[in-house]
This record gives C-alpha cells, sequence and structure tokens, in this order.
C-alpha cells in the first residue's frame, strides 16, 4: 500500500517560513509525497509556501497535483487549495 | 490559431459575485476559454470564484489548467494562481 502522503494544512498563526521548515523536515526524514492545504483566507500562504520550497528545492521537487474545492466548515462553505509535492531526489 | 482565452485578473476592489458575473458574460458572448488570475492576498478570492462558477455551472464548466508561481511586481516577488476554465456546454 502506497505511504499516504504527510498533510501540512496551512495555518494563520504560523509564518511562511515555519511551513516551509515543516516540509523540508518531513522531506529529510524519508516522506516522498507532502500535502499543502489551505482554507479561505490561508490560500494565498499556500502558494507562498510553494513557490518558497521551489526556491529552496528547485528540480528536487515537484507539484503533482493540484485540487481547488469547497467544503462545510461550521455549516459555512469554504474554498480550499491542495498542492501535492513530490520529492525528486 | 487557437482562440486566446479570456483573462479576468482579480482584484481587491470587486466582489467574487462581480467576478462571477464577468465570467458568465464573457461565456454568454461565446468565448470557450476563460483564466482567473490572483495576485497575493487575491489568491484565495480566485478559488472562491472558481467555487461560485462550478456551483452556477457545474458540469458545463471544466477545470482545465491551474499554474501556481510567482512574479515580480514592483520589485517583489509575489506569488500567483491561474486557473483556466473551459465551457463543456
Amino acid at each position: 500500500m502506497a505511504e499516504k502522503p504527510y498533510q501540512l494544512v496551512v495555518s494563520r498563526t504560523r509564518t511562511v517560513e515555519e511551513h516551509v521548515l515543516d516540509v523540508l523536515e518531513v522531506f529529510n526524514k524519508g516522506t516522498q509525497e507532502v500535502e499543502i492545504k489551505g482554507y479561505g483566507r490561508e490560500i494565498d500562504k499556500v502558494a507562498d509556501v510553494y513557490n518558497a520550497i521551489k526556491d529552496r528545492l528547485g528540480d528536487g521537487v515537484s507539484l503533482e497535483g493540484t485540487s481547488i474545492g469547497s467544503e462545510t466548515k461550521d455549516r459555512r462553505r469554504i474554498s480550499y487549495l491542495l498542492l501535492r509535492l513530490k520529492r525528486i531526489y
């Protein structure tokens, strides 16, 4: 069974750099795939975290998939963006 | 030569509904493909506009492509999200 990707949900209370560190740490521990997910106002931070990781790892990481949709949270429909990243080397 | 898709850049000063109306108007005039692009803080509005269009058109519109990256604007690197939508029927 393929290893379940590690999912990082972007939070308002943490900086882009802190999220990037989380992802690099997970990759360093050998995890191949990471999902970065953000809801509503945090969706732009998902893009920022992704770009910051690309800046550091370049071709060492690839964007495997993108998912955009909405979920019901606290009885309200809220948009989300999910990026699936794969460690290349 | 394939018709160049109409590009809508999401703006801070307009509501999600106004952007959705723009897209529906363009589709009604026969344009097949629309790109919705947002920078920085407006990236989450791109997702909101997309979800609102999906709510209204359902399977009548499909997400053909997603592009995430960063550009230099006013000497600052800023993230962007671009969605390419296609009118199905």
